[in-house]
């Protein structure tokens, strides 16, 4: 199933392929649980992504992550700060822009966090590409909630050694009051669910509601089945007396808003044993 | 380079095209001018379709009209209104359901029209999936303005032959002032860019701010270049005596806000001469 999708997407955009060099397996171990979807997929040295092109952000960062990645192979890493830049192979109608975030009051937020890629400079700084990058609120989430998720992950990686993470935005319907107009044109409130995010920039980037990582840890046992769970933040200020498990989300729920189909369609207890969470009894502890 | 896009799609979905006899050779006459983005493609019979998992609702609709696809060929064809239904092909967690328009207080707006496909039986039963169904205002746009616009097409076809159409919902940015609380909690109005729009039934259903349609009209002439035009109208009641040309809008504004990108990211010139609309005079008589 996998290879079939590989095929696809080198007749889908073979240029990326061409490029980099092996990218081709390394994109095979990356994607092994399935693209959640197929719109506009990127090839990078250490991820995936899919291109959101309406909304100037990712649909969704693929990462596989073992303990290698989080040190540097040879020479010291840097992140720098200032190699964040557009990616020139996305059309210039659909690109994000440095400007876009400039005095927005949003962060340029990491979708495959930089820390995770550690152990060639050119995998960080590919993280630094405005393709993975999100609008995000700063105090309270990108510094803090969601920087903790993301040393989470680091956490499970280390410890069980193979890690798969998938991280994107979610666009989250909410009620709403809304002004509804009848014949004679008298105005009466009522109750819509809506969906409503601000964009920023001359190339209107979506700011997402929430962003949503689903992560994958396979088991260290010989034959032992994976275990997944998924989180599902809000992109505001979070106290930092929450605990990141008051984030775990349903992954059918994460699917269903954002239209991603994660784990390829396969029935899940074919990758996940009794590991994958049921509605009766989600997210029971791995160890 | 339409051949090399086919012979994604085919990859791509190849279960679409197994069940569809012939409808490769007419899939390529229908696309003949690109394909608008390649996200979940889905082929009819009679027209293509691109669907957006998120919104439930097609990203857009192409069909290839001449005008023997507006007149019966043999017994007469019938609108039958019990023919709408959900498309059993996509993935439940990504269908839309009658339920869902159900009470919502909009029609099931057609984005290929029904009169469009009179040709055969099948053909317009087919338009009445709603995967090429958006929710759209009844009075004063699906019954007017909009139908209006349809009525254009079928005109331009009956009098130059061959006319290409692509139609899709929009969700237009708008200028809105948003509460902004800073540090001490205290809350200011700001100005801002956001995207707003409804979502209906259980399967959250995008009702789309507008909608817009891409017309190709091929010459007559031996060689003549074809001519383009763009419209883009508010999914909202719209006075009766409003010209559908007050919509005429610039092609390059409906790719940017709808990330769409027309006519294969070729020169246009290479289509469509000096047909095509130039920031300087956009819009010229075809006639």
């Amino acid at each position: 199933m996998i290879r079939s999708q590989l095929l696809q997407l080198q007749l889908f955009n073979p240029r990326y392929l061409e490029q980099l060099d092996g990218s081709s397996s390394r994109m095979s171990e990356i994607m092994k649980y399935g693209f959640p979807g197929l719109d506009d997929i990127r090839v990078y040295s250490d991820f995936i992504l899919s291109y959101d092109r309406r909304n100037r952000v990712a649909h969704w960062v693929y990462e596989h992550l073992h303990a290698s990645c989080l040190k540097p192979n040879g020479s010291r890493v840097r992140r720098q700060e200032e190699q964040y830049q557009p990616d020139m192979n996305v059309p210039s109608n659909f690109r994000s822009d440095l400007t876009d975030y400039k005095h927005s009051g949003y962060d340029r937020g990491h979708l495959a966090a930089a820390g995770n890629h550690k152990s060639h400079q050119t995998h960080c700084n590919e993280t630094f590409f405005l393709t993975n990058i999100a609008p995000q609120v700063g105090k309270g989430f990108n510094h803090d909630a969601w920087n903790n998720l993301e040393i989470y992950v680091r956490e499970l990686t280390e410890r069980y050694g193979s890690v798969y993470v998938c991280t994107g935005p979610i666009y989250k319907p909410k009620r709403q009051l809304r002004g509804v107009r009848d014949l004679e044109n008298t105005q009466t409130m009522v109750e819509k669910w809506c969906v409503e995010y601000e964009v920023i920039g001359a190339n209107t980037v979506a700011v997402p509601t929430h962003f949503f990582k689903v992560i994958t840890v396979e088991s260290k046992l010989p034959g032992g089945s994976p275990y997944m769970e998924a989180y599902l933040m809000p992109n505001a200020p979070i106290s930092s007396n929450t605990n990141i498990r008051d984030f775990l989300a349903d992954i059918r729920d994460i699917e269903h808003i954002a239209g991603l189909q994660f784990f390829n369609g396969l029935r899940r207890s074919f990758f996940f044993g009794t590991n994958y969470p049921t509605s009766s009894g989600i997210y029971r502890n791995f160890e």
